[in-house]
């Protein structure tokens, strides 16, 4: 039986931070074969259970996200990654429902993850950690929805790995999932997305402080490897047309390029930035872990090579989004789910973004995302029964 | 006055690679302002000079190509990087043109850069070597032709970094360009390529073999920075489509995903190739000073500002070239080129060929491309006065 451990709990990776912790004793059978456990979840929450528990909402979250969704970061002190979204009046209203947002397996945010210890050894899990996958993440999500008592969620929500596990949770758990909306997401990671992940992978075991993963054990860190994964990624969740208009080629802080290697230019700097600031916050193993488990996620495969079969008599209501400037996962990667699920005969909408914020687009001030999906979930909770905002 | 060293003549990093070098004795005033020299370049000709000197084509070469356009590769024993361009028959018709290939300043087959040995400490340049611009890698090519006793170039042609070098060409010696054709390039390097140059260039700082440049003295090789660098710089090279369709999600010699973090994917592992095959005939160094060297480029900025300006009064005749599947220098940067071109009044063919060959496609056998340049060179041919291909 799963046992909750109150807010404030101990643990090596989260020594004060606040928030909640379920500590899961019987072991998960994971996709790698193996039964792995006890394991801690991390999870925040926002609002208010209703009474008939009918206005849960699980927020997922992104590849270096984590479960402080609306809560300022307990290591940089900096805001919710989703403040925008997330609060009293706002499209995930507060008032009106109850979120809940687990940090994910294999994350370093206090959900069990690499640079946990493994008991068996004593020493940090670092490469003995099981590799997980997208569907491990939503089951052991469905054993903390389980412990909370939500046998059906009014929606899942989720951009980009995020949007992977709400495509998950409906395949996986379709009677648990009134409404899903994947936002600048895709049913399988392309060969392109694969191959900026393993830049990143290799950058990091490049790094000689990433000891072949053992750093924790040994009081190193892979800070420059992490920061160059990062800087990588951090070009893709960006569109060329973002990057022209907020830096071009502009200099920093000079009047003429210098003709040396400083950041002359200010996307050089800023990129610098992204990367020396994600090593504070960010395990390097749990970046090896998770980006791994995006290339691994491949929906149709799960169901004997049909997405469409992975959809096959779902009842729940799908809001599909992509980006026109997201070249990350571009809005055809959508269209092939919208396809699958109008092969699957589901309640599905779809919309197309227009923006130059590129992937990014889903964690930044979007009017036209927050419309569309303020209007979605209205709908859906007018056919659910959920009593209007406030 | 410039000198010819005869064809396998040795220096550090040519030990006995074929071709000619030419040694420059008086200095070249940098556009850092240093005076730099004497240096070597060195150089391939293929064809056979006319005797009116009137069918010479500088061929430019991109970040990590060198001289060997139509030569296997001293070091790799690969083919040249345009064998499929460069023959008897082919489009730069040997038994036509005599074609000239630079290797570039600051490159490392031959022509001075960061690995040779500075004569004022004995030892290798590392970052003493001066940044250098694309045009003063053109300058240094001027006095190449100049020894050469080539006043008019029939045409100048390159892609990626070679287009800029044509374009600087153009701008700077317009009465020595007959006809210009640059390539999937662009007439300033955008704030995205600027920062996925600078994360090349971190990774390899990163890496402390790199020993803040000065790794040839030490005997040590900064080969795993580099090789990220690379495997990042590769799939720019490339388009979505195309990894998709060479890799798709393919798994690489197994039957199912192993659940850790070898190469499960062909993508992966071709990727890995990539960096690890390049790192044996690229110097670190080098592709340090020659990512800034683009970063640098801005054809406008040297010109007041006006891209029309750098062109002024030109009697060149150009044909510009992308590829609409080359999201590293898309379509709209040629097309840029193109305006101030006619901005310019000058006479200026402009083609976009259909390919999802990425970047990568002037270096691969498209049709397209071929039958294109094979016109536009046979009619300045006709123009010049130049006599029939056999």
């Amino acid at each position: 039986m799963p046992t909750l451990i109150s807010p404030r709990a101990r643990s090596r990776s989260d020594q004060d931070w606040p928030g909640y912790r379920l500590l899961v004793r019987a072991p998960l059978r994971l996709d790698c074969g193996i039964d792995f456990g006890p394991f801690t979840i991390a999870y925040q929450t926002y609002g208010t259970l209703s009474p008939d528990r009918s206005n849960a909402i699980l927020v997922c979250h992104a590849l270096t996200g984590d479960q402080y969704a609306a809560d300022p970061h307990p290591l940089t002190g900096k805001p919710g990654w989703w403040e925008t979204m997330v609060g009293p009046g706002r499209v995930l209203d507060t008032e009106r429902y109850f979120l809940i947002c687990p940090n994910v397996l294999g994350g370093c945010m206090g959900t069990t993850g690499p640079q946990d210890i493994d008991p068996a050894s004593g020493a940090p899990w670092a490469l003995s950690f099981p590799v997980i996958t997208i569907r491990d993440m939503v089951r052991a999500q469905k054993l903390l929805l389980d412990h909370l008592g939500i046998d059906s969620l009014f929606c899942v929500i989720g951009g980009s790995m995020g949007a992977m596990q709400v495509l998950e949770w409906a395949a996986s758990y379709p009677d648990s999932v009134f409404a899903a909306v994947p936002i600048a997401g895709a049913a399988r990671h392309s060969a392109q997305n694969i191959a900026f992940h393993e830049v990143g992978r290799q950058a990091i075991m490049a790094d000689p402080d990433w000891c072949g993963g053992r750093y924790l054990s040994l009081d190193r860190k892979p800070v420059r490897g992490l920061a160059v994964a990062r800087m990588a990624a951090h070009i893709t969740y960006l569109s060329e047309a973002a990057l022209h208009r907020k830096f071009g080629r502009n200099l920093q802080d000079r009047l003429a390029v210098t003709y040396g290697f400083d950041a002359d230019f200010q996307v050089e700097s800023y990129l610098r930035h992204q990367g020396s600031t994600f090593v504070d916050r960010f395990d390097a193993n749990s970046y090896l872990y998770i980006t791994r488990a995006m290339d691994y996620f491949d929906l149709a495969a799960e169901h004997g090579g049909s997405l469409a079969g992975a959809f096959e008599g779902t009842r729940s209501r799908f809001c599909i989004i992509s980006f026109t400037s997201d070249w990350l996962f571009p809005t055809p990667e959508s269209r092939q789910i919208v396809h699958a699920l109008n092969a699957a005969a589901a309640n599905v909408s779809f919309v197309e973004i227009a923006t130059d914020n590129g992937h990014d687009a889903f964690l930044l001030h979007e009017p036209e995302l927050f419309e569309t999906l303020r209007g979605f979930l209205n709908g859906c909770a007018e056919h659910r029964g959920l009593a209007r905002s406030k």
